[in-house]
């Protein structure tokens, strides 16, 4: 009889599942469109047919014993908050509600500290005990952790990297704020920046994707002023990012920062002016310990993040 | 029989050091000026001398079991390093000398780490579980406690909120980099923020006096010009205030934010600035939650924190 529990990741795209055991390993997937209507309700159908289809896949004397989720909001012991991609859920106690559903101890994490913690426990920090998890995709969420324990806050809403301020004055952010983050590492701040420069939409869309690899690889920019706008604006991700970076290695002197997300594919183009920064803006002793890494779990991370936190409740 | 340990601030200006009980109770206290000749033996000759000067207040059954000491360094296991006001004792191995000279066992503590300690276990915070101090002083300095615990970093160099950037192009920082809140939060700052506003260097100082509360109260400045300029000063010094919190609010979600060094004298004239700032650029939830303090234990914050680590690490 060996345990496994299951442990979904919802993003603005995809809900993802796995069945996952205490060592990590994955026994089976399942994904369906992120399900962005019929509020609590349909989310939950769309978790139970997933369940069903894990389920399948695996051995009878496999058990589930926990479940976990990451999900994007801000997770406070009862309802979650603060979810602007799904409104419809807002307030919801998914907790509460998975519990009743699968008869197991349920754990909830915000998606970017499930990413930290999946790093922490089997990815590119495994072997460190304070580490920074940053994700460079449609906004930037960010995961710490600290003694190998995340951070979660008083209330749930710790780890908003994306929404450190790196200019006063700067371009306005959803959040309500101005010059945060978000606004110079995010993909979506990454094309409006080429636009900026000059390029039309689907010129700027190019460059992003060709820069992060999301196009075949070797592909190249239309035109070389094309690639000097591509460069210029990662000049620009990586100084903001070794700007904020380097705050965080003042305050928290970690062992590892880890970087991820789509916009990291576009790591040689940032790597060179973010260490710069970084080593500018931070203490010589705290900047020469950090190690900047990229992700090594990728789209697994947060699911895997999910899966230790249920495994962990019930020890 | 009862337990005392002795505990040392070492502060640019003066040495300090009290015989404190496990309940935080000062017994005795001593002073000298902060040793800053001949090194190492220097400060370790100074020390004695206040030693012998708490010891003479004791009780014969008061018992001698630990040191704590609070210290402007970056604290490693084996040398203290990073001490800009005293590098005569660069390198030195404060610990075992301090174990040696006293036969117990000592702990060494940043000194604004120490200061939250101390504020975490008997003063402002201390019926939170999170909190952030940040001092106002010659310089800017922090600690973070979370769990109660506090934040050292993997080599004893975290909690530099000072050092956190708030202008990527500002003022040259001391730290080698520029625009750190220390260039706009800090005694000098102010004083420097008031000269470039037009005033010479006495008024400058003077508004500074005023503000802070270090002259007489109810004084009051020179002329209108002077006092216009204070208060133009002190809303720059609670705007940057305020972005440097509101990301710290938005990255650890704490439940207080204890404010305390000399320029915090000044609160009357910053608070309300810090304040719009802090809650502008922080996520609604969090920012609703921090309250936002002054320091209750004043200058007797960093010894009560070297104190309760060197209780706690002979439990």
């Amino acid at each position: 009889m060996s345990d496994i529990v299951f442990a979904i990741d919802l993003g603005g795209t995809n809900l993802r599942m796995a069945a996952v055991g205490a060592d990590g390993r994955i026994f089976s997937e399942a994904r369906t469109k992120a399900p962005k209507e019929n509020g609590p309700a349909g989310l939950l159908d769309a978790i139970g047919m997933l369940a069903d289809e894990c389920r399948a896949a695996l051995d009878p004397d496999q058990k589930l014993v926990g479940f976990g989720a990451g999900i994007p909001a801000n997770i406070v012991n009862g309802p979650v908050r603060g979810l602007p991609n799904f409104r419809e859920i807002e307030g919801m106690d998914l907790g509460s509600e998975l519990e009743a559903k699968f008869g197991v101890p349920v754990v909830l994490e915000n998606d970017a500290t499930a990413a930290a913690i999946g790093e922490s426990w089997l990815g590119a920090a495994k072997d460190v005990r304070d580490s920074i998890m940053i994700t460079l995709g449609t906004g930037v969420g960010g995961g710490i952790i600290i003694n190998n324990e995340p951070i979660r806050g008083i209330d749930g809403t710790a780890g908003k990297i994306g929404h450190i301020n790196v200019e006063p004055d700067g371009h306005p952010c959803k959040c309500g704020s101005k010059g945060c983050i978000e606004e110079y590492a995010s993909a979506t701040a990454i094309v409006r920046m080429a636009r900026e420069s000059g390029l039309d939409v689907s010129t700027a869309l190019e460059v992003y994707q060709v820069a992060t690899g999301l196009q075949a690889p070797h592909s190249t920019l239309p035109t070389p002023h094309s690639a000097e706008v591509a460069q210029q604006v990662f000049d620009n991700v990586g100084r903001y990012l070794g700007i904020t970076l380097g705050s965080l290695v003042n305050v928290l002197n970690p062992e590892m920062i880890v970087i991820g997300g789509g916009a990291a594919g576009a790591w040689d183009m940032f790597i060179d002016p973010l260490t710069t920064e970084l080593n500018y803006r931070a203490f010589p002793e705290p900047a020469a310990r950090v190690k900047v890494v990229s992700s090594s779990l990728g789209d697994n991370a947060g699911i895997l993040g999910a899966a230790r936190s249920a495994f962990l409740s019930i020890l």
